[in-house]
């Protein structure tokens, strides 16, 4: 697992003091790429003193009007989430999501991890865009954590297992896939809509809740950019036949 | 290992909104003893405001004028250090601090994890004072760790230790799907074939290199019972379509 190809998103932030925070806390653990997402919060003099000399990582943020448009070339992207019960994603705590995202990025493609507003966390249309959640097992008496402590515990988990990883070890390289880009699943989501608008299946089955599930399908199977571009030619031939 | 009978002990902070910090994180990790040794700083405004909520923490605060009287009833004390190598003490990472730990307090006995300034961290004869020291691994060129971010991760390598030493499963849990049988998968796959036939994909495409391929992905995807319905009423409407 490269740490250099592990994005943190921050979606909406509202306090510049917890992005100055996740900036030093990154550079503690050896992170460097950092998204804003629509940011309420500008990177002003309380960020860059809690940052404590992590400038670099603030001065290379990227700035995103959506989601989407951040993660558009990440293989794999883990949400956090304060909710630990989720029967439509598959939820780790902070080490296995650390395993999976080293699993899904074994040659150095791009990940990304995702935390939402310090009110309000993730919208479930910004957790339809990941892959799986992560949830920080907290006391349910005070479960409200800090959005940098949040950041730092998985930040933490990430440095744990980068190191342990720095031989890599055997069964991991067998995958030879080239893991499907984020862009590319939305694309053959926005695809497969139009296909079953076509066949009228959308008017008869609850058009979002299908979609999530599908969504949800498709990111226990991690697919390829090969597989997507298969399921896009099935498509593609199935609207052909259709309309003639 | 009984969270509640670990304390925090904070020396000399001098920032109160590192002492608010502190307190939310604990309140999250389920701890709830916290100990100020000479604090420079106050329970102020600042520490309120960080603190969120876990008010009860701050106010049950207990303070020291010196860090043995802070752990005279401790029977085991872990100091935290920036220095990875000290000959003088045995030295883990926090996931070995916390194993230790709890080797260390079977029987509900008190202990102390001890934080130091900001500036300097702990002194030789405050080192003195400790059974053991932890070193979190921060990268060397920006090792720097703010002060509550060194009492989260910490903190948090309790809680998991903790929770491991009750229920070792936990976070597996979140799945509840009923998984696609064998036979469903089959029919799923007969029902794709004919599927692709009527648009003519598979004349166009290597029939069996083709399904194989499907075949992987759905192996990959580990596809529920629901799913697998979901995926055949399109298909159903589909060929209505088509046939019409």
């Amino acid at each position: 697992m490269n740490l250099d190809s592990i994005s943190v998103v921050l979606v909406s932030t509202t306090h510049s003091g917890n992005i100055g925070a996740t900036a030093r806390v990154m550079a503690n653990m050896g992170l460097s790429r950092l998204s804003l997402v629509t940011p309420r919060a500008a990177i002003d003099e309380e960020a860059r003193t809690r940052a404590s000399g992590a400038d670099h990582i603030l001065d290379s943020a990227r700035v995103f009007d959506s989601l989407p448009e951040a993660l558009s070339d990440a293989v794999y992207v883990v949400g956090t989430s304060a909710r630990q019960r989720m029967s439509r994603w598959r939820v780790f705590d902070p080490q296995g999501a650390a395993d999976t995202i080293a699993g899904a990025t074994i040659s150095g493609e791009p990940a990304a991890l995702v935390f939402g507003r310090e009110s309000s966390g993730l919208s479930n249309a910004e957790l339809d865009c990941c892959n799986a959640l992560v949830s920080i097992p907290v006391d349910s008496a005070f479960p409200s954590l800090n959005l940098a402590a949040a950041v730092t515990v998985m930040a933490y988990a990430l440095r744990c297992r980068a190191m342990e990883a720095k031989e890599p070890n055997e069964a991991a390289g067998a995958r030879v896939e080239i893991p499907a880009t984020a862009g590319e699943r939305e694309h053959l989501f926005a695809h497969l809509v139009e296909t079953l608008d076509d066949v009228g299946f959308l008017r008869s089955h609850g058009r979002e809740k299908l979609m999530r599930k599908i969504r949800y399908l498709y990111s226990k199977a991690q697919p390829s950019s090969e597989e997507v571009a298969i399921a896009r030619g099935i498509l593609a031939a199935i609207r052909q036949k259709i309309r003639k």
